[in-house]
Order: C-alpha cells, then structure tokens, then sequence
C-alpha cells in the first residue's frame, strides 16, 4: 500500500508499506479521504514546530475516513463497505488522568502522525489503515470529506465545551483558518447572538461570513477594527483564539467583557500578553487541546445536518499530488481544508 | 383607559381606570399584545395557585408590549412610536440577593399581575400603562405579537442557563405547553443532537414537531414511549420539566443518563419523587424561576432571527372578547398563546 | 478462612471458605477492620432494601483494611506487612460511563458486598481478601479502623465535591448517622462559617457538636428549630440531606437561600418533596452516589491529619461477637460506627 | 483632622484636612488602623503603576478600620464605640455590571485611595472617616489590626471563589507577600491537602511555614524548586499566583495537572508565558480582582476563628513615622505587613 511520509522540512515522500492485517477487535480501512491539518503543514514546511520535531520518517495525517474492507473477531457492529470516521486520539485508558476521563491529557497517548513521542506514532495517510472498531464512527450518509472532517469538528466541539453555554452570547473568533471557521460554525449553531470574527487575508475573511460570522474584520487592512467594540466597557462574551499571534490577543483583550472566556486553540509557543489588564478583567483564559467524547458527537451532528462544513473543504486532491495539496493547504489565500482523495493515487 | 381586572375565579371584568401619567425617567406606553400566561389562567379559573390567592381586585398581564406614547424627563433612548417589549420584572435592586446579582429573587420584588404580595402587583392588561425606560427593551422589527413573547421566553433561556451548555445533548422536553414549546425551540437553537417532546394532547404533539422537535410522544395514547430511551442507561442529558406533574417526572428518571440536568419550570405543588433513583444517578435537579438579564437577549435574538417563536401565537383575540380568549387559552387541544389585542377593544 | 455471610434477614452466619490466592497485579491481604454500614444493616435487618434483595448468600462488608500478606507478580508498590485501606468500589473502566471518568456509574459495578447485580458481589468481611494492588491505599501511619473508614469517608469527599466551595459558606447536615457526622467533619475541613446539624438522637446530636457542629438540633423535641433559620429569606448555602426521609427534606428547604446546593445522600426511596417552593428558590437538588478517586485522598488526609474521623468509631468488636455488633450498629441510641476486629475472632 | 496625602513619589505628606460630617444612612469614624498595601507602596515609591499615575494629591489608604463615632440619621444597625472594618469598595449598583452582580467590575467604582479614575478617589489614611453604614461591617472581638486586615483577606477569599473547591487539592503559591500568605492561610482553612509556597526571601519563606505551608521554598537558592514536582505529568491542582512576574509563573507551569487552575492576583503588566504548554494542558488561568461579598464573610471567619491573620501584622506604627512605616513595608526582608496606627499620631 502507498503512504505519505514525511522525513524532514519540505522532504515528503509516497512510499509503499505492507499492509496490514486486523486483530481482534479491529477492522482495516480502505481510506478515502485525509484532511491536511496545521500540524502536518508544520511537518511537512519545518519538520516539526517548538519542541515537536520529525526525528524519524513518520507517516503523516489524523483527519482521516474511510471504507471498511476487513473486519477482525469479534467485530459486530460495522459492516463491509461501511463509511466511517476515524478517530486518531488513542489514549491508554489506564493512566491517572486517562481514570479521571481527561483522556486528552493521556500520559501515553498514541495520537496518528504526531513526532510526539518517540518514536513516532504513524499517521492515517495511506491506502489501508487498521484501527479498533470503537475508534470507528459509522458515517452513513456523509461523503468521505465531510467524515474526515470530524476530527477537526471535535477540536471545535470540545473547545466550545470549554467556553460553556454559548447561547445569546457575543462571540468573537480571531483567526479563521479551518479552526476558526469551525468555531464559527459551532457557535452558530449554539445559539450565539452575535458573531465576530477576524483575519488577515481576504479570502479566508470571505469565508467567514458565508458559514455564518455577523461580522468579519480584515485586521490587515484595519488593524483598529476590535477597539470599536469596546466603549470603554467590553462587548464579547467569548473569545476562541485560533492564531496563537500574541499580538492578536493583546488587541482582542480590551474588546471582552469583564469575566469573559478567552479559550486558546492557536498553539504558538510564547506569548506576551497584557496579564494586568486580564486579570482586571477576571478573564478566564482556557487552554482546549484535542478532544475526546466529541468525536461521535461530531460526526451524528454532521448526519443530522445540525453542522455544515462542507464549505470549508475547498480543495480534494489525488494522493499523488499530495505536493500541490501540501502547498495548497499552506496558501490561506486560496484554500481552508484541502483534502487527499487516497482512492485516486494520481491525478 | 380600559384594564382586564380579575375579582374571583371566573370573574373577570373590564374595567375603566384614569390614565396614568410618565415621571421622570419613565415612558407612558399605548398597550398592543398581552399574552395571557398560566398564571393569569390560574387568577381566572380559579382565583389562584398554592399559597397565592386573590385578596383584592388585580389587573393581570405580564407579557405585553406596546408602543411609546410620551416621554418622562431625562428619557433619552427611546422614542415616540418606538414598539416596546416590557419587562414586568421589577426587582428592588437593594435587597440581599439583588446585590448579589440574583434579582428573580428579589425580596421585594413587584412583578406585573402577581397576588403576591398583598398589595397586589397590578399588571399590564390595560390600554395604557406607564413604565419605567429602562424596562422597556426596543422592539423594532417584530411585530406586537412577538415582542409580547419576550416574556415567556425569558423565563425558558434563563432555564436554558440553568441547564448549562446544550451543544450536542439530548434534550427531553416534557410537557408542550407554551413553555415547553419555547424549551423546544431555544434547545433547537442552542444546538441539541436529538429534542423529544411528550404531552397528552395530539395538537400540541403536532407543534412540538413543527417548531423543531426531533420525536414528539403522545404519553396519553402510549405511556410506555420514554421507557423505551432507557436501555437500562439512560439516554438524555438534559429534561425541561414543563409540567409540574409527579408522575411524569418520575416516569422521566430512568431515561435519563447519570449525571443529567433535570430543569424544572413547571410549577404544581408538592411532588412525590424517585429520590433514591434520582440519587443513584446523581441527577442534578435545579428549578429555574422567571428570569433577569435575559429580557433583553431574548427580544434581540427575535430579531435577528435566532428564535422564532411566531408559530406559537394561534390566536389574537380584541380586548373585548376576553372571556373567549381566556377559555380559548385554557383549552390545549387547540391554542397555544392566546394573545390579547389591546388595540381593538370590540371583536 | 473466616467469612461473615448474610443468608436472609436476621441470619448472618460465620462460615468457613477456602483461603484465596493472589494473581498478578493482585494482594492477599490478612483482614483487620470491617466498618458496618446502612447497607449491611439493612441486608442483616431486612434482607435488602427497595429493589436490591438478597437472592443467594453474600458475605458483607465494604468499609476494609488490613496488612499485605502476599504480593502476586509484578506488584512494586506495596510491602508485605504493609496497611492498606481497600477500595470496594471496582468498575469495569470500558464501559460507556467509565470512558467519561464516570466510575461510580458503571454499567458493570462489582462494588463489593452489593447485592446488586445477581450473581451478588461478594464482600470483605473475611479473614483474607485477594484484591487488586492499584485498589489498596497505602495506610502507614493509621490505625486499622481509620484505613477502614476510608470508605465512608471517600463518600462524603464525594458529596462535598457535589456540593462545591464551602469556603465561608452556612452549612447544614440533616442526620447525624456515621454519613451526617463525616460531612460535619468534612464542612469543618472544607471552611464552612457554619455548621447546624439536626437529628432526633441526643446521642448522636451530642457527637455532632464534638465533631465541629456549630448548633446541633434535636428535633425530636425542637421540630421548628430550622424554622428559626429562615425569617421569610433563607439561611444556609448548602444541606448534606444525609435521611432520606422526604419531612425532614421538606422542612429544611424555606432554610435555604435561594440557589442553595442540596446535595441528597440519604438513599430512602420515593420522597415527597415541596417542588414548587424548591422551583422558585432555584434549588440545585443533586444526587451523591458513591465515590471514586476520592478514596486515595481520604487516605492521605487522614494521615496528614486534616480529617480526624477517629471520634465516630464508637465499638470494635471481635468477629465472633458479630451479631453482637451489628445489633449495636443498628441502634444509634449509642453507637456512630461499628467495627468487626478480624484479628480477634472471639471475645 | 490629620491625613496622610500622596502628592507624588517619595513625596507623602501628613497634612491638616476639616473634618467631614455624616449625612442619612451614613457614620462617622474615629480611624484606629490602616494597612499599608501594595498599590499604596507603588503610589508611595513611583507615583502610581502602570497606567495608573498620581496627577493630584491623593490621601492613600483602603485596608482600614475604626470604632463609631457619630451616627447619621437613620442608622440603627450600628453603635457608636462599636468597631468596624470598612469596606473600600463603593460601586454605583446602577451600570451594566453591577446589575449582574458583578460590582468588583462597576463601571463607576470609587474605591479608597485609587488613583483611577481622576478626580483621584481620596482614601482612608486619616483620623475621622465619613462611611456609608453599610459599607461598615461589625468587628466585635477582633482587634483593630486584624479588623483593618478584612480588606487583603477578602482579595484571597475572592481568589479562592475564583479558584474553586479547595477541600483535598495540592495548592502552590508562588510570591509570599501579604496576599500570598494570606493564600497559604486560607487554602488551609479550606482544606488543601497540601501547600506548597516559594519567594526569594527567606523571612517570608518563614512565615509561610508558620501559617500553614507544608512546604516553602527559596527559589532564590534552589530556582529548580518546583521542577521537582512535575515527574513530567504535573503535580499541582491550584496555583495563587501573587508576584505578577512573568518567569514565575513560567516556571510553575510543568508543575500544574492538566485542567489545573491558576489563579492571578499579582499584578504585573505584560507577561510572556508559555501560552502552547498552558494550552496543551488545559490551565484554566483566571485573574481575580478586588472582592465583593467576601467583605462581610472575612470579618465573621475572623471573628468565628476560622481564620487567623495576626501572625501578618508584623509592624504597627504610629501615624506620625508614616516614613518609616512605608520604608517597613516596602522591605520584604522584614516585614509582611505594616499597619498604621491612627490613635498614637507621633511615636
């Protein structure tokens, strides 16, 4: 079978592996689609990002569907040719904060295509993939784009999570890469009363107000657009943060209400932020990393049509191009969420 | 000016008052909608509820809007002919629990059309009706109707805050009278997964469904429907009790997941309880009462066209034929709000 | 060896069992303490209680500590002759409820000395008990009957953290049994500015006081004392409803401030309960069922000294007076807490 | 009468003002104590902080406390010889945040000796005050030390609202001056399992251990301290931050659990913190400002003897050495916290 690895910056290649075979409780995967997330770019444009660095080829991708082909023993509630998404978290289930149900802080997670730990955990980028039934959500229904993107779709559900009730809230989003524009369309549809959100290139601003943003601000272009929502007194209830740009923090602080909820997604190392006037403010900034019970919620919301992010995937290429795709997905003047078609090895 | 006096149970009378006069800071307002409510049915059929009883005379009404007739001193923020929604909560703002920010606990509170306490709180069914500005939440955009809706569904988004995040639950909903049905539509926009709603009257099985239920049960025909939720595990996060009914609480329990929220709106009394189930689970039983800030975000989420609570008025009768309204509002198998219409005294 | 097995109510006898043997992962440890708790009281009084019957002889017991006498393969941890407080409380850690940090509410509890499911959970009222290392909290530095109230403990340490920050908060305990009397001490602990207790032993009500109750109520005598707490606006942020008997609930709520936290412990069935007076003072009414993590601090704050649960330990009695006992345990006229020394097998 | 009046850095004056009288609902104070506080030291050393600058003179002083000396008309709660703490904190009850209880947030906030806003907000320093009765809280029993302490300990009881059930949690406070020693005092009363606190002085380190600090660590010495806890998974679940320095709260960082809650109290400008590894383990970071409610409930756990706060006052000096009482407590060396005695004017 073909797969995408990653050696080094800019030194991805398709090489071919054996395929595998499932044990008990497992299934393999003939996989359709795999969504390239920020995470892969980072290893695919730099080979890693702050600590995380490729020390080892490493199969790339974790937003991933496909079709069942095999099931093991014992598997009893998929069938052949059945659609499903793939969850990539695999936490031990037996570490102290596995037992505590924080199985996104798992000691000995086993996350696909993360340099993180060694050596690497291999990703879901490849023709045939054996994953265990219970990380398999069926996905009837949904195309084998909308399936791969449920995982990014848990990150939001999870974030929102932490930002609690959203209904009747002013919400603001600073960032609408495919998290941000994610966030927007979850805080839509969770009742939001107003939405904001922010970014610097056109396109992605564009986007923006199509999947449901009131507002959509080109800080480019208008670098003062936020300090019109304070008055001197605050206006948002909510804040998820999507570009972990320090700066955009600082600018955003002024525009929340005292007591407001700044939930951080953009993982960007360091930051300076303006911790008098936050903690003036009482604001409660919250970390949301990864997922966990969202992920099925993801995809039956998905099904149910109560969430449509069919927009955001803007681009499918074959697996053969996975080059152009790569550039592609690094380009946030032209695309959101590019996919890999693994069922069209070349163009 | 005409007002709507409740004597007695089943005396009800139309009575002339002297027009009242705006003070500094206050609005006279020409009445339009009142929607009549539970309560004032209670004051009409049967001259109470509980430990609450009519004592003197009482005009009733307490969802109502209308528009600006005149302007008191020092009122900058509306106009003349602006349409209002007015909030009839008036909590005194220096009492223990006003400081502490919880104002539908009021020690002193004067809620429009309330017998508690004695003197009654006269209320808004009248032609004329003089307000203080800052009670008055702008209405532009919706119509009488609606804006009079800002009442009840108040009191069911300050349920929703009770209930916490709804993203991705499963909501029960039991009982679709007018509450229930609001808690139907504002789940639906907070983004429940799945919304089941059960009653006993086909017509208001019908509605549920209409204004966005997923499954509406007719518990009269098959009162065996939530038992079939349970699968020995339970299956909703969430139920808003909107009967105040023992028995449906109780035959609600085993359908719900541990740890579920259960919001109880309805009010009837003492209630006998599955306790022990009901601990077993550690259910959180919280009951929500009336409402505060949430005034002004339910008249701003109408319009904006997050809520639409329209389908919900079957009827807007003349001031005139008030007993035909308040029988018609009694009478579940075929209206839901009945709606007074202060404008056109005779049919 | 020795087990204490109940067979119908009023037939508890001491019968002999083949001593068990450890596998790995697990201890044998040699019994020291056996707590008798509501739930053995009511296997021995009435052969169960509500639904869960006694259907096949069960040896009781779950409040347990002992010394290492064994260590099966690959256990690190622990030391022969060591003290360890066991934790009853085993969930099968895949189920639905357990994936979500839920453990109390596993679908598959085998809790020992539980009635519940059939095959009964056999308990640890024996000489030797094979256990799971990960299930024994190191006790160095506790006498054996505190390592054996670990349990009750871990239930209140539970309930607390249902019931929140009790920092400065007015608190009330209604039942002063072992469970009432651990929530006093736990209140104390956790900073509550006051604590009132009621219940309708002198005996217990004198305990109550020892162990940090501000004002303890006998209101067998006194049954308006908490009347006295409400003047027309409530009292207590938070009750411990540690009865289960629907009056006393009923006459505790005009105590509470509005949104105070009940946290119900008491397990007594069907309950009637003044819903419409808990709705309009928004109470949060949450079940407390069990415990988890909380055990291994109980553990530790007992051997730090910040909880001193040493005054509810009335008797310790010999195994072989175990009738004796828990005719004892059964009577609060004189006794909290009742211990069965498995050291001494006759008096 | 005397006050003591900032007119810029290092220039404080004790200068000759009329003494004001009480009007309805108000009293006259005969001043006893007052503690010298951070802000103003910064007042004192640098004219101000941050963007909070002296531009007129400013009598400073807001931890105070006095006995009665005149009653206003309508005051009947209060006695004249009776002492009282005095609440600093006067929001208007009228905008936006305080109506949702939020008054530490009051748009319009005119609390004592504060610089911001201009008109500067004069203070408490002085011999005779001018108080509204409610602000006063009884301070029977307590002496006029630990009633002038009312101030500092209810910023920690807010921080501890902030921080949430402490009963059985490992807490780490970083910074021991007044506020973080009053954290080490309160964490304890609400139950820490364990404290562990840091600074650079060894005096302070000292009094840490004496108030309640399991363990106190001089990163000056041993700056690796805390990276002994981390075992690469986290250790605390709380951390009171009280130096707002930036690399302090670094370095606590790996110390945290995942989900674990850091509280900011000191005030320090920007900081750059390690926000991807803060998200990445889900810190709930929070800041917490001023108080609200916690006024009356500090005095009462004072007086109850919940809480012990003497062994902070370690300087009292008379109004007349104000030089030397302000050089005191700017010298962490030896002194926590610095009082002023307003009845002995010169030494």
């Amino acid at each position: 079978m073909k797969t995408l690895v990653a050696h080094a910056a800019k030194d991805l290649r398709l090489e071919e592996r054996d395929a595998p075979a499932p044990g008990p409780g497992q299934v393999l995967i003939r996989m359709e689609a795999g969504g390239i997330c920020g995470s892969d770019l980072h290893y695919y444009n730099h080979g890693g990002f702050g600590a995380v660095r490729l020390k080892e080829p490493m199969i790339l991708g974790h937003e991933i569907a496909g079709r069942i082909e095999q099931l093991g023993d014992g598997v009893i509630d998929l069938v052949i040719g059945q659609r499903v998404a793939v969850s990539p978290s695999r936490p031990c289930l037996s570490c102290e904060y596995c037992l505590e149900g924080k199985h996104n802080h798992c000691l000995n997670m086993r996350f696909y295509g993360s340099a993180m730990p060694f050596p690497h955990i291999q990703g879901g980028f490849r023709e045939l993939l054996v994953a265990d039934a219970i990380k398999c959500a069926p996905a009837d229904g949904l195309t084998a784009g909308e399936a791969a993107m449920a995982e990014p779709l848990s990150v939001v559900l999870h974030a929102a999570k932490q930002a609690g009730d959203l209904l009747g809230k002013r919400v603001l989003v600073t960032g609408c890469g495919p998290i941000g524009l994610l966030a927007v369309i979850v805080a839509r549809a969770a009742g939001a009363a107003e939405i904001v959100a922010t970014d610097i290139t056109p396109f992605t601003i564009g986007v923006a107000q199509k999947v449901g943003a009131d507002t959509a601000h080109d800080v480019a272009k208008d670098p003062d657009a936020l300090s019109r929502y304070t008055g001197g007194k605050g206006h948002f209830d909510v804040l998820f943060e999507c570009t972990g740009v320090g700066p955009v923090v600082a600018s955003a602080i002024p525009a929340l209400r005292p007591g407001a909820t700044l939930v951080q997604l953009g993982l960007g190392g360091d930051m300076t932020l303006p911790v008098q006037a936050m903690t003036a403010k009482e604001i409660l900034f919250r970390g949301s990393f990864r997922f966990h019970a969202e992920f099925f919620t993801a995809v039956s919301m998905m099904q149910s049509g109560r969430l449509d992010v069919r927009p955001l995937i803007t681009h499918t290429q074959p697996l053969g191009d996975f080059k152009q795709a790569f550039e592609l997905a690094s380009d946030r003047s032209q695309a959101i969420k590019v996919h890999l078609d693994f069922g069209s090895v070349s163009a």
